[in-house]
């Protein structure tokens, strides 16, 4: 029995990715000294909850912190809250670290590190934003405001931007009573991930709830005099006590650039499917990172929590000396309003054009149960498939409860690589409160598996 | 354009299978002159919906009903109810038919024959089964009669059988505020397709309800005097004013036998994949055909709407000169007791060892959502794979709302040959009201993989 090398591994930023990726790397590797670096006040929680505690189906927000500091530490897990890294230097293998509970600088040495900043909120460019009412959604810290917001009684709200953020506010700023409009500058809403004609359901049972939404409306400025009253947009002035800005994320990668770690065409730090960077002993994962669509095989960024965990997993075996390969992403996702469900998996027709497929799609409008029972509504899917083999390359849902996790199957078949025609036949779950005899999965696949013959 | 000879179709049973393969025949060939018999006074009826209309849910019965003799004769098909095919000549290729409307006896030729005669509720030789007020549940006259016993005013029954049908009229006379009891002779319930430690979730979902579930206890007599009074259970006298038997089904092949046609040792009639039986030119679809189990290669008999429907539209497609194989079932199901739902694909271990597979299997609890909502109700999921390569080979599902139809990704994933490896990464839809970070669907893979490599 030798010495005991001791070794250092520096995380920075502990949420998902980070806080993954240090558990299973403690796990593995008992003498490993990890310590976590977090500039602001709360760490490994879930972002993606933040709109139902605004609405107040989660309560306290205690429960969207999956693990205290004090049981990191009995995980051997050193966690420091308000510890913001401000530089990194590879060839000293250290990070300068600022400690703003003390407001004192210091640098701690690395073995390997791993970055995973996460991102940020995207503040577009407008006049206004500044003033007071003025908010995004990202940190536990800006639900919290939102919260306090949200139940100190309804008034109006504008939120800026119609994908899952905007729309998940909206909901939950609706369930609380307020007025809420939703402008989204682009021509249809959720334009990133659903094809405009099947957002049209989406923009219906939005509306249906006097939520209003304003599509290729761009805003033009906040409105106000310290305080927010409106927002001026497509010429019109609407009032607003609140503005939610909801336009997206970009990965904050500025302090890997800087030490010269290599970025992508998309911001994010570059990394391979082991998740290493592009210098030695340097590891990232989650919202800050780039990783492999397995359709298109482009290096994508994505803010999604199962990839965050998912990536921080493979760092954490990686960084042990593991060898597992993070096998990509279909970019799956799903969101509701209230009772309607969409979610998505792989890519769509517009997508597969860019990328030089050659695709075909089906679309089928059914029910989600057996046309008797009172539990069946409206349900939507296209179906996005290789011309000629058929082979499953994305999928859209739009419906009622319980078609939206039905996206899982599509994941698991393009996963696979499975075609249309395999999946028509496939023994779906069949009773009348979940489904008609003919799933319309199956109905999907064969209208798919005609039309990629075609 | 020469003469067309016109080739006659003769149906045997008008349900699901034989008139989903007369509808997709008639589409094919529209010089096809199509004749179907159907001894009851129903056609083309949706039997897994009749628990939902003894409940209320689904009224009135006609919607049930998925075409009416009108609508058949449209689209060509020239439907007979009350027409009993008493007897099949294969040499003189003729049927013979007592038409129960007018009492009279007649034949009718064919060039092509299917034989959809379905199955019956089997009636257990025990004493009393005779009396009033005990009943099978079947056919859409049977669902006529529960349905106005169950709102005649609420008394007590005893149900026989704790299978899928047992479970669902339990529910249904719970609805209605019954006194339930549901007696099982096998050790544990719905035995046939969960196992037993996992169907201790459902037998306390039952209780919870106030419902009364006895394992182990078989019946000895039905007891009453012209009318049922009671059960004898294990040495118990249950008060029952109604009694359902629901002690699974038997196929109604003697017809087929008598005319030559071979059966299975499961009773059932032999078709190949083509659903073409011994005889040529007779074909067979249904809960009265075999069919093959695409993991243990054995032929089975299941009575599922989803089997009826597509073995009727295989036989339809070959029937008129198409070429289309059955590409066989995971015999997957799926039902609910109320909130709790319960499914199942592929085989178990039980049914591993039977077929000489060497199989592992994993067993995980978790919750349908992320653990801070609302919507999160437990789940648990088992999963078995082939021992070595963790090709899964089936999985059972217990669990809330959300919980049952995630089995149709396992279904997909046995049937496109997959690992447990494989499914573990698959990029499955999250967000707070669907799933936990990691679906409980992904951490069931991970065990599964990795109790495989043992």
């Amino acid at each position: 029995m030798g010495t005991v090398m001791t070794q250092r591994l520096v995380v920075i930023g502990a949420d998902a990715a980070g806080m993954t990726a240090a558990s299973q790397a403690r796990r593995r590797s008992r003498q490993l000294d990890v310590v976590a670096f977090e500039k602001t006040g709360f760490a490994s929680y879930a972002a993606c909850g933040e709109p139902y505690y605004i609405s107040g189906e989660v309560d306290p927000i205690d429960k969207l912190i999956a693990r205290t500091p004090e049981q990191f530490a009995k995980a051997g897990i050193d966690l420091r809250l308000r510890h913001e890294v401000t530089a990194i230097d590879l060839d000293r293998r250290v990070v300068e670290v600022r400690n703003h509970n003390d407001d004192t600088t210091s640098e701690t040495g690395f073995d390997s590190l791993l970055i995973a900043t996460g991102a940020r909120a995207f503040v577009p460019p407008m006049p206004g934003v500044e003033l007071e009412g003025v908010h995004t959604l990202r940190t536990l810290g800006d639900a919290e405001v939102l919260r306090s917001v949200a139940e100190a009684g309804a008034g109006s709200i504008v939120i800026v931007g119609a994908g899952y953020i905007g729309i998940e506010v909206a909901e939950a700023f609706d369930a609380r009573g307020w007025t809420v409009t939703l402008i989204e500058a682009l021509p249809s809403i959720m334009a990133r991930t659903l094809d405009a004609d099947l957002s049209v359901a989406v923009v219906d049972a939005i509306e249906t709830r006097n939520v209003r939404v304003l599509t290729d409306v761009m805003v033009e400025r906040i409105e106000g005099d310290g305080r927010v009253t409106g927002v001026l947009a497509g010429g019109e002035s609407i009032e607003a006590d609140v503005v939610v800005l909801a336009v997206g994320g970009r990965p904050v990668s500025e302090l890997a650039g800087e030490a010269g770690i290599a970025l992508g065409a998309t911001g994010a730090i570059v990394v391979d499917d082991h998740q290493l960077t592009s210098a030695e002993g340097v590891w990232s994962a989650g919202d800050c990172a780039e990783v492999r669509h397995r359709i298109t095989g482009e290096m994508v960024n994505l803010h999604l929590g199962t990839v965050a965990n998912k990536t921080g997993r493979i760092a954490g075996i990686n960084m042990t000396g593991g060898d597992a390969s993070f096998p990509g992403v279909l970019a799956t996702a799903i969101t509701r309003f209230h009772d309607l469900e969409v979610s998505i998996t792989g890519i769509r027709p517009t997508d597969a054009e860019a990328a030089g497929i050659d695709a075909v799609t089906a679309t089928v409008s059914g029910l989600t149960a057996a046309h008797y029972m009172p539990e069946a509504s409206d349900m939507t899917i296209r179906l996005t498939v290789q011309r000629g083999t058929g082979t499953v390359l994305g999928a859209q849902i739009v419906g009622g409860p319980g078609a939206g996790k039905r996206i899982d199957v599509f994941a698991s078949a393009i996963w696979q690589g499975m075609t249309a025609t395999d999946l028509e036949w496939v023994d779906f779950a069949y009773a009348p409160p979940f489904a008609p005899v003919w799933d319309l999965m199956a109905i999907a696949a064969r209208k798919a598996a005609s039309a990629a013959r075609k």
